[in-house]
């Protein structure tokens, strides 16, 4: 059997190889138009900040390795111009000395992946000082021109991962960095309130974020933004995002999805039976929305792979569709997320609700523990678990993958309280934070509490709302809310009668444990109206920072408090 | 209502906390008999290495804490010294003043923990220069002691949690210190092939570890050991374990379980209705075994606190069982463990399967980057996951936390191999460690490959197996198996008619991922009695390492290579 791949990548590669594993003698050549197979794309960014100081380092797997372990031909600097899907044959050029010659073949394998978006509509796209990022060489000559031509300032347009991850090397390379995106916030998979504190990570390192403004045009030595605002610029990394390669698929009429890219069934073969696709190109399926989308990730570009080439001998894969899991550090700080948020619940149209805890990733005595801040998104009223965001300097990833985990299972919130986890003082606290996230849900699942997000906040203080700070006087006196009423938990059993019986009743702390003490100590006594304050004052805090110092708007807390 | 809880740390604590917030006007009351409630066990070694400075800062919460922010009331230095279930009041002795008293209840929660193990078979047991760790008191003492006197060489007896984590931090105080373990193993939760790698540590940071041996006298400088061995020890930490605190609970006539603690129902009721036990006291039901058993951690007694608290208030639980998940550091290597492991599997007369693998815990090109040794136990011939346990530099507790909540789903291999779980270069690869671990899993069930375990490689080499090294020449150069034939993987296709096709063929590489090619491509070719060494060098080396070095054994490596 002669099996072609275009595409040496993640996915490409990860087919040959399993093919090989499957079959001593089939002849399996993959197709790269890059100059190198089976790089890391994820590390890319880490060459900028000199982390990865090798660029050759990038460059996993060389097409010599390739032939001498595994018997698997990679050609590189060749692109694959047309399939003939009649004659089973493909066109392909040779970049280096442009011979085009046909190979045939039994079966073909597409994965090539997406392309970065360059907007003709911004004026100056086509400059030399504009790059995009996709594989080795685009990193090389992007680190070349910023240390060749000393650039101090640059702008990186999108804040998505590659964006934000490009932004921080450059970063700690010594380069001012502003970056600029068009909706109002950075990085997708995180919801607004949660998302705001990678927003001051950035700020608090010196990178600029402007967000609600695009690049209308890019200079020499500054880009003008839709606004109409001037950034100085010497250089402009677009990372907008990628569009699915489909040139080749659309050529020969294979079927696209409505999402645009390359339709595949669950065996990952598209409407042509001989020819197969995975990785940034095809459209998947998610599991969480049952609906058609795109996930342009690693993890499954090789799961694909695996389960394309299992299919081409035989061998059953179980497509579970996916439910997106992902992770970024971003300076100091840590997040990770996995299935839906709170956005694209909504947007999905699934009921849900979700808590947003604060507590301590370990023991709080042990040296490096910190807050993490812990999203936890469920269907209402089942308590399906449906997503979940970290952000601190710990273990995010972590917590996240064990919800990856319950998710896939199908689990619950009920499920996830009684998950027993490892626990050393060194690595985490005897419950755990999701442990404790499904707890606090349960507790408004079952209307023991009822709560109100950090998003609200500056609605209950404009609007007069009555809202009781239960932290203890010394902590009060170091910063709160405006119109805050400060009644430690300490006192509380003693200054009942303070509290109106008759009016709506918010309550916040530092974290919303003893808030919520608290909220239990008022309803057990009769109180009707209570509410905690979900994300308390550290949540308030941070929810209000980015906007009140890049928009100069009034704060509504009298200092701010991040610890 | 009137709750009386005897025990104020773990179980105590959180019951307590619990029945307050259901229930604002019950009368609630924990009685402890040491000096101090609420405090973090699991946190006390490390104040031996000065990592937690302050003794007091291993106390959580003080009684007027207690009173004051939830009011409740902890009397501490209190012991209970009987039960009348007729009257239902318990006799109470305040450690301080003498006074005994009575006090009634509706409502007893026993709590009362574990005793460490005192043999009295040992001579010596009881001068005063032999300690037990408990509670904060003993752990100040056994500083003060270990500090005044200048004691240089310390005995720790026992290689569990308390006996190895004692034994890091005093070695991290500049102590030398040697662990004693009657068993041919520390830390029981690992396997003994894993566990080679913690014994390693130890010895590699100046621990001696001494196994298959017990303790028989203690005296003023050094112990003598059953063997007849002197070891030289100013100071002798016993921590062989604890015994369930029975006493008041037989007294009374409650049943105990067949494990000799407390017996205890669904809602972790007693054989009283009146009376709840949970923590280390009671037995708990293990759901892999399906068997009664202990387990002394703070994760579970949580829960059975909270369990207990809401069934007083008709709020229903569902009680699960335990898998027994636990986590420890020793000097530079995390280990984590879940479930059951080879040793618990085969006791519990459950069929099952293993994998060893060594994948690196992140992208290798990335700073911190290091081998991960994980164990995957799973039943056979389902393919459930029955345990796991990852040794290694970086995030182990985070693989384990994955399968403790598959185990706790049901998880099969099918479904640990499909986990989508968050990637990026910073902190994992995209086929994190537990997907590949059941990839491997798979090809073994489903019978692509065999595989013999490091367990088997010396007897291999001592009957003159065919074996063969699949790495590189300069790795085989620079140690190698002493029989072992060096055929390089990119050598492999050309060299097939070196490989007898009518013996067993046994093959490794560093990590067994270059073998299993191999296998596969041999397999491919027709041979049918090819084996691959799970674990391979890497896992060879580390598994004979410790024998070697403390029996003078004869090494079957030329030279031992740990990277």
């Amino acid at each position: 059997m002669r099996i072609l791949i275009v595409g040496g990548v993640a996915g490409g590669a990860s087919v040959a190889a399993r093919a090989r594993r499957l079959d001593a003698r089939s002849e399996i050549i993959m197709f790269e138009r890059g100059h190198h197979v089976s790089f890391s794309n994820c590390a890319l960014p880490y060459y900028l900040s000199g982390t990865v100081k090798d660029s050759n380092a990038l460059v996993m797997m060389s097409p010599e390795k390739f032939r001498k372990q595994y018997d698997i031909e990679a050609r590189t600097d060749s692109e694959v111009l047309s399939v003939d899907r009649e004659k089973k044959t493909i066109r392909v050029r040779n970049g280096c000395t442009g011979d085009v010659y046909e190979e045939h073949y039994d079966i073909l394998v597409l994965s090539p992946g997406a392309n970065p978006i360059r907007p003709r509509s911004i004026e100056g796209v086509d400059r030399p000082n504009v790059f995009t990022v996709r594989n080795v060489t685009d990193i090389v000559n992007l680190k070349k021109f910023v240390t060749d031509c000393q650039i101090q300032d640059v702008a990186v347009v999108g804040g998505g991962f590659i964006g934000i991850e490009v932004a921080e090397n450059l970063s700690m390379d010594g380069r001012h960095v502003s970056v600029i995106e068009a909706q109002d916030q950075i990085m997708a998979p995180f919801d607004y309130d949660m998302v705001q504190m990678l927003q001051k990570e950035l700020l608090d390192h010196g990178v600029d974020v402007i967000v609600n403004d695009g690049v209308s045009a890019i200079g020499e030595e500054s880009i003008t933004l839709a606004s109409g605002k001037e950034v100085k610029a010497g250089m402009t990394v677009l990372a907008i995002g990628a569009a699915p390669e489909t040139g080749l698929a659309k050529a020969m009429g294979l079927e696209l999805g409505e999402t645009g890219a390359i339709k595949v069934d669950h065996n990952y073969r598209t409407s042509d039976p001989d020819i197969y696709a995975v990785g940034d190109a095809i459209e998947v399926f998610n599991r969480l929305t049952h609906k058609p989308s795109r996930l342009a990730l690693a993890g499954p570009a090789q799961r694909q792979a695996r389960a394309a080439a299992d299919h081409m001998y035989g061998i059953p894969h179980n497509n579970k569709g996916v439910i997106g899991s992902c992770a970024v550090r971003i300076f100091d700080l840590n997040a990770a997320a996995t299935g839906l948020n709170e956005k694209t619940a909504g947007a999905a149209g699934i009921p849900h609700d979700s808590v947003y805890i604060i507590p301590t990733d370990k023991v709080g005595l042990m040296p490096g523990s910190a807050p993490m801040h812990f999203k936890l998104v469920y269907e209402y009223p089942t308590g399906r678990i449906l997503g979940a965001q970290a952000i601190g300097r710990g273990n995010v990833d972590k917590r996240i993958d064990v919800i990856a985990a319950m998710i896939s299972m199908g689990g619950t919130l009920e499920d996830l309280k009684e998950l027993e986890l490892c626990y050393s003082p060194v690595f985490g606290t005897a419950k755990d934070v999701v442990n404790q996230a499904a707890l606090v849900a349960l507790n408004l699942l079952y209307g023991r509490v009822r709560q109100v997000p950090v998003t609200k906040v500056r609605d209950l203080v404009e609007t007069g709302a009555y809202i009781i700070d239960v932290r203890e006087r010394n902590e009060y006196s170091l910063g709160h809310l405006k119109t805050s009423v400060n009644i430690p938990l300490s006192e509380l059993r003693d200054r009942l009668d303070e509290i109106p019986a008759d009016r709506p009743v918010y309550l916040h702390c530092r974290s919303s444990q003893r808030s919520y003490n608290a909220c239990m100590a008022l309803v057990n006594r009769g109180y009707r109206n209570v509410w905690n304050i979900s994300g308390s004052y550290l949540g308030i805090c941070l929810y209000e920072y980015f906007t009140d110092v890049t928009t100069g708007r009034e704060k509504i807390v009298t200092e701010y408090n991040f610890k």
